[in-house]
């Protein structure tokens, strides 16, 4: 997939975007566009559902936005009210029957649902529903939220949705359409990112503020933690379903997911990663020649290195931007070297030097290992690895793909290993307070459980044995 | 679509296809070229399930067998059980959604269901299920059942499936895969066919017999209406759920839809429609040269009609073998003559004779004219046509595709006027006597409702302006 | 491939049309259904080149007319002369490169070139152009034909292409565009038929008549052996290029590759079917109770076996009409009846009964014992296979694929031998003789080499290790 | 397609690769990585030649080397020596007819060619081959190279291309295998790069040194202008053909063509870019609190600006990762804002700054408007444009796509008038001499003919009324 441009990150399940826009003729090319700048969080498969006076149709296959899109699909796509998801790679069978947006038919008409984010008693509630006969056709927690809302029909469509909220846990942005309505809703930790924009004739709802240029929208405001926002007849409307609970926005948006361009809470994610880059240098500072990135997520996080360290920064790897899906399978030789294919070192800037090479995060540690003999083959006289965020150790339940333990490198060695093991001259992680410090949130706004274990609400009881695994 | 190969017909809907193969090693590619010699029941999609000790994996998709499945997806399947399906050929959106089997996750465990026909009450039960809640995803029926088994799952799969079958009302055969079990199912009045065969160490279960040589299994017998089949364990058990009914198969199924070489309820399809050429014969004689058929549907008929009237049997029109789905836009003047993408006049055979011309049945009537042109513009002195069938008058409620009734010729004009319309010499269908008589069933054991308006159960009600309209 | 419709049969090479429709819009159009209705000639490519005031663009590509071609394409080809080839089906690596038409430009401008047929001296040729520096991209002799008139470009496109002609040997029916013209050229000896069509504003030249009715044009005249056609201006020159030669259509036309309803010299391909069957029904006459066909090639001259012998034509095999290109591999099971996939067998029909089954011809052998056994299988009592053609006994040097003298049954065993091999009670193969008569031409019209080894020009010498090897 | 990424560049034409590597079992496989290194060289189609014992196979398709190339095709390449191109991107046609390499078998047997750059005597060689009969069946270069060899084959494969060179004139880096030969040929002047490298039992040829590393190559030297080498025996041997002309390597290559981590006779092109950027701030100094880059190509260069004004790099443009070939078609609205959909504003970083924004080089001028209006809106309060290459004033004949005059904004403007057109506060040009002292290499050794009009050979002549219109 195409986030093979990333080695060794932890992955991002889903983006999602709503559109408002009755009266326009191009509803479901503006969720095309922003779909499209949304497609880092998944490329898996991407959906648009588009709602024409209560009637839905769709359309979504495995593949890249557009891939999955062609002019003539777009086109047939009419309507005032549209979703659209993107979904994270994945390999093996083809589970086109997970893509979202999910449609269904209930009492109250059609219904269309995008959701991003982990129930943590979706299989609990799964259960108490076949027990009464209910039929699964999919593996997603959407259909199960869809399921749970329409048997609340009767309540209407809000209330259906406001009291399903309350019986849920876990994470979720969510947007639906339904009727004449274009519904959000946040979590009430506010665990993934959900936010408001307002454009010529309508709304947006998006994953990420990023999606808004590109179809001409400007950002008005976050959707709160517990929020639910509806949009219908050219007005907004809020409802605040739940209320007290700790705010608790994945950290790991900052350290890697979203679009540095993007704000999320109210804090710029690039100015995050540069402060998180400049904190990084107080806490591990060293005497270097040049600060290098691992490219593309650690750059930001290296300016701000080399800005607060005043060592110089420059680039050391190059990227080859033309990494897709398609690789043909590499001998064994090859696959030793596998990380060249994607990068190369500037031996002209390394050679002779003693370099920073900042990364935002390491997961299984594989490929620093492999970029660190890079830089030493190339002449760099020594390495130090600057990592932008602290030392993953634990299982993440509300939606990102954590790797088993034995395969996460910070749970069970410690940094002093590490650094031994990817053979670097030192090695400096973030801490979780410098970390939580870059982003100028509070401590309690942030979740940071996958580095603490410290979970913002109850996750389910597994034996010791498999505390990291989460299937 | 590929059934374009036979023009101005009534459409199918689907056909099932069930293996029972514990221990082979090749259970979805026997259900693989058991669907293919079903293909002519319907050519949109095409889709397997294969159960494996409960687990069920699935692949569906639009298209030919041949084009959906290739080697490595058929590998992938492997299992003990499998059901097969394949659809008829719509236009116009991706229906993939309505693709079967319908594969679910109830409380009993996963659950594959493939079904061939129509329910009369879908619509009212859906409506009784939406108002408690429940959410559809499709518009097939196939859901509306599933949904019913799963809701008196704690009776046990086999109770479900039986007490689900008396509340709905319709044509179905269904075949079902869950835990253990295969089983098979007939709707009381028979309506659809479906049949039990037996290969070295399993059972099939088919819409029709013609699927049993290429996989080598042989005919045993054919459900009967109102039975349920279960094999499970390698034997098979019968329940007899409904009883009293008065059997009313297809009669459409010995005059289009089966394949000749198929045996229905006891009757051969092939001996039925030679039978009904020669009823034909004796029913609507005349002095001519030459009987010819519209191929290919027509060819057993006319050989039958040649037979008993003494005339000589040739053949006058050849039809293009290679008339697939993706054929270009025909312009104007082109779609005129569309008829000749398919048929081509043998002058040789024509000129100056005096035709019969058999075709199975006439349906809009649109393409009989412009044969009786090609013939006469090849030098035919006369063209005698002869249907093999009664007019079709009335709307089919049982999963045949019966267009309205503006475009139903036998529905709205006498036969002289049709004769007329198609500029034939002499015009004669055949009698619904003649057409009972041909199938040696008992009258009562046939539907021909769509000659008679004589249905075997209450139809929708419906005002006088859509008496003909199915939708 | 789509012609594993039929089964042991000798392969066409190619098929081609010449559309000469200046003013007309849809020109391109007119090859697409006139390639269509040559499909059975050769189904692994199809190619269409459009010449527009000099000016020539092309689309070839692997695969069927219809899968080659889509709207979009056709739209593109605008112009007024168009030539089209259809290639027949061979295995293994892709072979687009050898697609027709060719397209070149040479001196005299653009120059597209469609050929079927087999040059036996293009290698001779091909050679003695390397040695003055000639270099070739393709294997086909298209090639060398075209580099042979850019040679001779001087004397202009008319004179380029007679000494052409002069010089080559073999066989080949040429359609070639070049500035305003549209050409047509046969072989001296008339191997390969090629036709000439008149319709509304323009000319066609087709390998078959059968093309003629589908895009509305009248069959004028076959071109002649050794015969140029010149279509300009709207009008048809004709050159003489070569007279005296012995005429030698190929008989395999008339058994197999034509289409029943086209016309070669003269002759219908129905017609010399049905009297094919008939003399054969005098040279092997047998006590039967029914004539069967192996479908759909034994069809025409079963009907005609019949009709002299006074022993009742019915069907005793169903063919599936759904066999296309892309079948999953069969298990070792399966493929030990692979016939199964194709034909069924209907056991009401031929239980208890003396069949003839008349086929076309046995190439190699290896299914007429299959269906032999099938037909034993359902219960008939005797089985008499009638071949409508003489045993193949010797290699092809124009153009058809003849398999290598071991896999080739009549070249190595006695008809006794075979009929014992095929599993039949009696087998008989109608005579060169009786092949000769049935097409009412003199016994010199026709080249039956392939049958007695007496080629109507002198053919490469091989060693007699070689002899049966093409290649 | 893919180079979309780059808004207003100049295309580069090709790259070429050739691996020999006799006994390796991979040797398409490092075609295929080397040939991915040098993706940025061509996007439009990919090919590999491969040679087994002077036996050549082959496979080139329309699209990116990883969509071209299965592991299938790449199992069945096997051979010795393979050589590689990759194309750019052009619309409309199809143009696979137009992909390299170009396999041809000539006397001397089978040869395959590949060739980056132009030929400006390629049509007068071809007028005078045709007047001898020669046609061709591209419009490429490589077809008049390998006819020329062809017809020179009695003095030996080398000879015939040493032969050859010296009759043709313009820009070319070509590899060839014809035998057991690998060749790579660099044009008298060295207009286009071509590079050696040895690795573990063979030879590499490339365009640029950034495909060793991945194939674990080490570079040993440039191809010389006017060199031939010749590896076989695997050893290399050097002809050198032509000498004591003017070296001019086309300087757009460090301007924006090759990849920052190749050297190009023996300057590294990252250190050229930085340098740029040093040269250009002291060229065109400025009050500013942030220096940009348009990324990524202007990326390096900024980062010079930056270390030589002490104004401080940051990020203020975001680029979107997946732009990919197949987008749809946006509305008027969105295709005003087109810019937006590869590129988003880092408004936190720019919010009230005064911005230096440094881009690679102005073609059209289309994009910058956009850019600037975008930093503007984010709150810039004076955008100041830096151009890292002088402006573009003259046509391309040696393989660089150029747009015609009345698009080439640095032809018809003064640098004022563009200014204004892109609403800038201040732009400055890097100065030709400036451009030439940031490679470090003497001026004579760089074409800088599309900024002087001083081209290193007579190009075509043209009224003036053509004289920026190449075609």
């Amino acid at each position: 997939m195409y986030n093979r441009f990333d080695l060794d990150k932890l992955k991002e399940e889903c983006g999602v975007i709503g559109i408002y826009a009755p009266n326009a003729k191009n509803t479901s090319q503006l969720a095309y566009f922003g779909l499209h700048a949304l497609q880092h969080r998944g490329q898996e498969s991407a959906g648009i559902a588009i709602n024409k006076g209560g009637q839905v149709h769709y359309y979504k296959e495995m593949g890249l936005v557009q891939e999955v899109f062609s002019d003539e699909i777009i086109e047939r796509l009419q309507g005032d009210i549209a979703i659209g998801h993107v979904r994270y790679s994945t390999t093996g069978e083809s589970y086109v029957t997970n893509a979202q947006p999910l449609v269904v038919h209930h009492k109250g008409g059609a219904l269309a649902l995008a959701h991003n984010g982990n129930l943590v008693n979706a299989n609990t509630i799964r259960e108490e529903l076949e027990d009464e006969g209910v039929i699964f056709q999919t593996s997603i927690d959407s259909e199960v939220i869809a399921t749970m809302i329409a048997r609340q029909h009767k309540e209407g469509i809000e209330n259906a949705i406001k009291n399903t909220m309350k019986q849920i846990r876990g994470s979720y942005a969510l947007v639906i359409t339904c009727g004449e309505k274009l519904i959000g809703v946040r979590d009430p930790n506010g665990l993934r990112p959900l936010c408001i924009g307002k454009m010529d004739g309508g709304y947006v709802l998006s994953s990420e503020s990023c999606a808004f240029n590109v179809i001409g929208a400007e950002f008005i405001r976050d959707v709160e933690p517990g929020e639910m926002v509806i949009i219908e007849n050219h007005e907004i409307k809020s409802i605040q379903y739940s209320v007290g609970e700790k705010k608790a926005l994945c950290s790991f948006e900052f350290v890697y997911f979203a679009r540095p361009d993007s704000v999320l809470d109210g804090q710029s994610v690039y100015v995050s990663r540069r402060n998180a880059g400049k904190i990084l240098a107080k806490e591990h500072p060293i005497e270097a020649d040049l600060v290098i990135a691992v490219p593309d997520s650690g750059t930001v996080a290296a300016i701000g290195y080399a800005q607060q360290s005043n060592i110089p920064f420059g680039e050391g790897l190059i990227k080859n931007r033309y990494v897709g899906r398609t690789f043909i399978q590499p001998d064994q030789k090859m696959r030793e070297r596998s990380v060249r294919l994607k990068l190369n070192v500037l031996k002209e800037n390394v050679a002779g030097k003693r370099i920073v090479m900042v990364d935002d995060s390491i997961v299984r540690g594989t490929t620093s290992r492999q970029i660190v003999d890079l830089l030493k083959g190339a002449g760099a006289t020594e390495v130090h690895v600057r990592v932008c965020s602290p030392p993953v150790r634990y299982s993440c339940y509300f939606g990102i793909d954590t790797p088993t333990r034995k395969n996460l490198v910070g749970a069970v060695n410690s940094v002093e290993e590490i650094r031994e093991m990817i053979g670097a001259d030192s090695l400096g992680y973030l801490s979780i307070e410098g970390l939580i410090a870059s982003t100028s949130m509070e401590e309690c706004s942030l979740c940071s459980a996958c580095f603490s274990g410290d979970y913002p609400m109850e996750v389910p009881k597994q034996g010791s044995k498999y505390l990291f695994e989460k299937r």
